[in-house]
C-alpha cells in the first residue's frame, strides 16, 4: 500500500530535508543552537567537534540562506553576530528529539540526562515547551 | 535550565546518530529500505539520486556494521544479496517521519500523498503499524 504511494512522490521530503542540513556540521550546529544555549560564531567553533573555521562559515551561510537560521548583530556586543533558530529552524525539535530519542536507546555511551529523557518519553509537549522558552527568554 | 543539563553531555545523542548515518546518502538508503520497498544494491544505484558504486557499497556496509541494516543471501537469486532494516534501523522510524512532516511543512515541491501526511499527523502509531506490516509481509 504504502509502497505504490511513496513511489510516486516526485519531490521526496528526505531529499529536501538533505538539500537543507544534510551534513553532520549542519546538524551540530542546530544542536547547539536548539538545545546548548550556543550562539556565537566562536561558541560552534569551540564546541569540541573540531569544525574548521572554512565549512563551518560555509554551513552556517547555508542555513541562514535556507531560511533555518537569523543572523543578526549582537546588541550587547556591535562587531559581532548573533545567531539564533528561526521558526522553521525550531520546527526541526521532534526530528532532533526523536534522533536523541534513539541515540540513547542505542548507545552506551550516549549521555542524556534521565529527566530530560524522561520528559522526551512521557511528555514530548511540556519539554518542547520547556526548551522554547529556555531559548526565548 | 535546559542549558546547565545538556551542558554536561559527555556522550552526545546527536553525535552519535552522527556517527551512525550522518550524512545523506545514508539517509537516502534508510528511506529506500523504510518507505520505498527497496532492498536490492542495484535499486538502490538506480534510485535516481545518482551515488556512485564506491559511495554505496561504503554506506551500505557502515549501516551494516553499525547494526542498522542486515544482508543476507536473496533466498530468489543467490548470486544477489538483499537489504532489510533491523530492529535498531526500524527505530528510525519516527526520525524520519518527523523530518518528512517538516519538509511537506516548508517545501512547496515536497509532494507527499495527503492520506500519508494526514495519518502522519493524526494518526502516527496508525501510520507506524502499517509501514511496518508492508515491511514484514
Amino acid at each position: 500500500m504504502v509502497d505504490k504511494k511513496t513511489k510516486s512522490w516526485s519531490g521526496c521530503p528526505v531529499r529536501f530535508g538533505m538539500s537543507q542540513f544534510g551534513d553532520k556540521w549542519s546538524f551540530l550546529i542546530i544542536r547547539d543552537l536548539m538545545f546548548k544555549h550556543r550562539k556565537y560564531y566562536h561558541e560552534f567553533l569551540s564546541a569540541g567537534e573540531g569544525i574548521s573555521t572554512n565549512i563551518l562559515a560555509a554551513r552556517l551561510l547555508d542555513l541562514e540562506l535556507n531560511g533555518i537560521i537569523d543572523k543578526s548583530v549582537d546588541p550587547i556586543k556591535g562587531s559581532r553576530f548573533i545567531y539564533a533558530l528561526t521558526s522553521k529552524g525550531l520546527d526541526l525539535m521532534p526530528m532532533m528529539l526523536a534522533m536523541m530519542d534513539w541515540s540513547e536507546k542505542y548507545d552506551d555511551d550516549t549521555e542524556v540526562p534521565k529527566e530530560f529523557i524522561g520528559k522526551l518519553r512521557n511528555d514530548l509537549a511540556g519539554l518542547k515547551s520547556e526548551i522554547l522558552k529556555g531559548l526565548t527568554k
